[in-house]
């Protein structure tokens, strides 16, 4: 079955209750406020067969709770700056916090003498760095977008074919959700490595199939070497069905096709590499997906029997949502699957079947965004809260939090950072709201001296942002968070460093 | 037999005749003189059995001859600017250049309007790339330091127990040379990546430990992963006899004891990072050297039984040296082997061996220096020629050819950078020349893009060198050669851009 590119019509019903969501220059909603929205349950008859509405409501509520969070600095903030400089203030100024925020405010900055700007600034900062380090906290705590019981990822994934899943999306913030949501899968078995416009760095790559390889061959984990599977690399790029020539993949130009072809041609050049490479006919499988960042819903470009992918060949997974809608979960089932083969007759057994799945699992989240935000999100555009950079952040997986800059240095990532930078004008320092950078390096705990090295690193790129926005920081407009966190434990993170009063130590107020 | 820190007196016969060695601010002689020097074969009954006079003499004349060239230019300019000008002028120049250089120089700078100095900088900077690719040109075509036919190391390698050896020495010029020259060792089966203080990147060691398992599982390359061998990593350190406290390592403030508790501490991480990271009883094999930076004779720290390493256990080549020397081969042999097995008796049979050999094609070294330059090398300190920073520069092999700063990008290397940089005001801005940067980045052609990215990476380096050093640059006294090369052929370079006149590739003149 062919899929056209063009986007048929979306489910008629209007979802009534919106969720709070901020829209860039829009303030977010204090945490006593009440908007109503309607519960998944309460209208069971549009409920897709496939759809598994308890765990959208549990990851509703997460999104909702993380993003309100950040969402209440702003308001919260006037508030305090509206407060009459009184005997009164510190005290009313705390009260207010740790009622909307549920921490107090640093006294010293309160009791400052800085000018209302810049102490506006640093106190908004401190909430957000405060805000991230207690949602990091929690997530390493509490696990709270754990995958559901007895969902064996692992064994259905080498059932297909494959030992590892690896994808790569775009390093956009409305992709950061890609695994847990969009694909539903459990984050912690997929390894992700973002990049700007989805262009993963070919030679990392290889340096990871090989460990991968060798693990097999040393330690059978996840399996042995001779077991007849292979390693599968992904590539998300992504595009916009609301704007499409304004938010779809800046690193391409909001261009769809030129989106898709260059993630392909990434895909391609990975296998060669690793062909080239090795001898013994060492090979991978390649898949290519693409993400309208508006709906969630995606596009497979499914593979031949060959493993050959072409940008016109792909299912739609909202096509499939609505021509499955009123049948029952076998026969939506035997609909999907019929149509990836149609797509690609020969495909091989395991690739349908994996791809089938995806198909499924990304049934509820186009359920999730019609229900809980209607027919598109409403932040179309960027929105994050804040900036981050360094390698880590496994626990960003949620949509438009965080501005990604994959780096090891600023050197290398210069033009991404400038993107990052120049959305932040708009999104906060047009409105005089300063841009809130985390740095942050995670490290192997067992490896000798990684530590210190992820410190050196936080230091030193630290440095290289404020030389490079140099203006942004005389103006007080840019604040800089330094964390680490030993990857292999639960560990949370540990805070290095807090441009916004280095004596302030997370925790310590 | 333990072996005292204490340097013993040195052979008491100066050698008579120098050759040629450029000294900080000293010049280079011209291509006609002629500098009497000894030939090794005219006092046979100095030389020691076990020394390679052939190798030393081919050795010798290659290093003369590839130094010499270099050290011809700055004389051969001072005639060129002392030439009066008129309308001979650039015939005059052109014919003293091709008589001294064996190359023309580029008539658009000879005929420029720029003023002295700025045009002296650029001639000089543009001799020494110009010497530079020829340099590189006959290396890659002539393999002028070719092992000895029927040298196989790397089955002698295996025969001690090890697949693959892999040294860091410190990235100073004084240590360039020690694979083929102070080891003797084809630098072609060695793997070599030098780093300021020896201070290797643990990280980057284990993911190369991961690939040579990985091809010895997959390809059974350099042998089976069955096979009882391991990974030996090497570091060497250096000191100077001659002026212990000011020309060590500068690293490590030029403290002998520092430099190699540093290095032994890295291998230690390196082996401990190993055993961690993977199970079934991943190791590998561990060896310490100390080098003389004035005599090229070398501390071997040899293991006990269990690989441990002890800073105060070690044999002197220099030592073996002078206790050997009136004896025949095989006794000298014998007396070696000895002091190996009375240093660590339970020492593993092929770590004896391995250690032995490398002593042994030491004392060729020891030989060199003596017989050519005397008691000890007239370069105690610095005398570079220039600055190499990237990744490759498999070429060099001479001593105090090149300062290198392995990198990335400038950001991370910046400390290094900073130091030859300081190294060169001394040696060449303090006399009004300017500071030569040779910018490189090899590839494996093999993997698709990696060519587009060595160019990538050559340009941001040199852009962010220029921003760092900018009041060189404005002065006219900083220029940089951008140079790749596919590293698996025998190619030789491939020049991009040279800032002496971007107009000017390579050849073309």
């Amino acid at each position: 079955m062919f899929m056209s590119q063009r986007r048929q019509s979306r489910r008629k019903q209007p979802i009534v209750a919106t969720a709070p969501m901020r829209r860039p220059g829009a303030v977010g909603i204090e945490a006593d406020s009440h908007v109503a929205f309607k519960d998944a349950s309460s209208s069971p008859s549009t409920v897709h067969a496939l759809c598994d509405t308890t765990d959208n409501q549990r990851l509703f509520d997460y999104e909702k709770r993380v993003k309100d969070t950040f969402d209440r600095i702003e308001p919260m903030l006037q508030q305090v700056m509206d407060l009459p400089r009184d005997a009164n203030f510190e005290a009313q100024a705390q009260s207010i916090a740790k009622r909307q925020l549920g921490f107090g405010l640093p006294e010293n900055i309160l009791g400052d003498s800085s000018t209302g700007s810049t102490e506006k600034a640093r106190l908004f900062s401190w909430c957000v760095f405060e805000s991230y380090r207690k949602f990091c906290e929690d997530f390493f705590s509490e696990d709270p977008l754990a995958a559901r019981a007895g969902d064996d990822f692992q064994s259905f994934l080498q059932s297909c074919g494959f030992h590892l899943m690896d994808i790569t999306p775009c390093a956009d913030g409305r992709l950061a959700h890609i695994i847990r949501y969009v694909l539903r899968l459990p984050q912690r078995h997929v390894r992700r490595k973002s990049f700007a416009g989805a262009m993963f760095d070919i030679d990392d790559s290889v340096q990871k199939w090989v460990e991968v390889e060798m693990l097999r061959h040393h330690e059978a984990s996840p399996n042995a070497a001779d077991e007849p599977t292979r390693y599968l690399k992904m590539v998300a790029y992504h595009f916009s069905s609301v704007d499409p020539h304004h938010e779809g993949c800046a690193a391409h130009g909001s261009d769809t096709r030129k989106a898709a072809s260059a993630g392909l041609a990434q895909l391609q050049g990975f296998r060669e590499a690793v062909e080239n490479s090795f001898c013994c006919g060492a090979s991978i499988d390649l898949l290519l997906i693409g993400i309208d960042t508006d709906t969630d819903a995606m596009r497979v470009h499914v593979p031949d029997g060959n493993g050959e992918i072409d940008l016109d060949r792909f299912v739609d997974s909202l096509e499939l949502f609505q021509m499955t809608q009123q049948h029952d979960a076998a026969k939506a089932r035997q609909l999907i699957a019929d149509a990836v083969v149609a797509c690609a007759a020969d495909i091989a057994a395991g690739m349908q079947r994996f791809i089938a799945r995806i198909i499924e699992n990304n049934l509820s989240q186009i359920e999730y965004v019609q229900h809980y935000y209607g027919q598109a999100y409403p932040d179309t555009g960027h929105a994050e809260r804040f900036i981050g950079c360094g390698v880590g952040f496994e626990e960003i997986q949620l949509r438009n939090l965080m501005y990604f800059a994959y780096l090891n240095t600023v050197e290398e990532a210069a033009a991404d950072l400038d993107v990052g930078i120049k959305i932040f004008s708009g999104l906060n320092v047009s409105r005089d709201l300063p841009v809130p950078i985390v740095v942050r390096f995670d490290y192997h705990g067992h490896v000798p001296g990684a530590r210190e090295r992820s410190i050196a690193h936080c230091r030193r790129v630290a440095e290289a942002i404020n030389n490079r926005y140099g203006d942004l920081l005389q103006q007080g407009l840019l604040h800089i968070l330094q964390v680490i966190r030993d990857c292999r434990a639960d560990a949370s993170l540990e805070v290095l460093q807090c441009s916004v009063n280095d004596q302030i130590a997370a925790g310590v107020h």
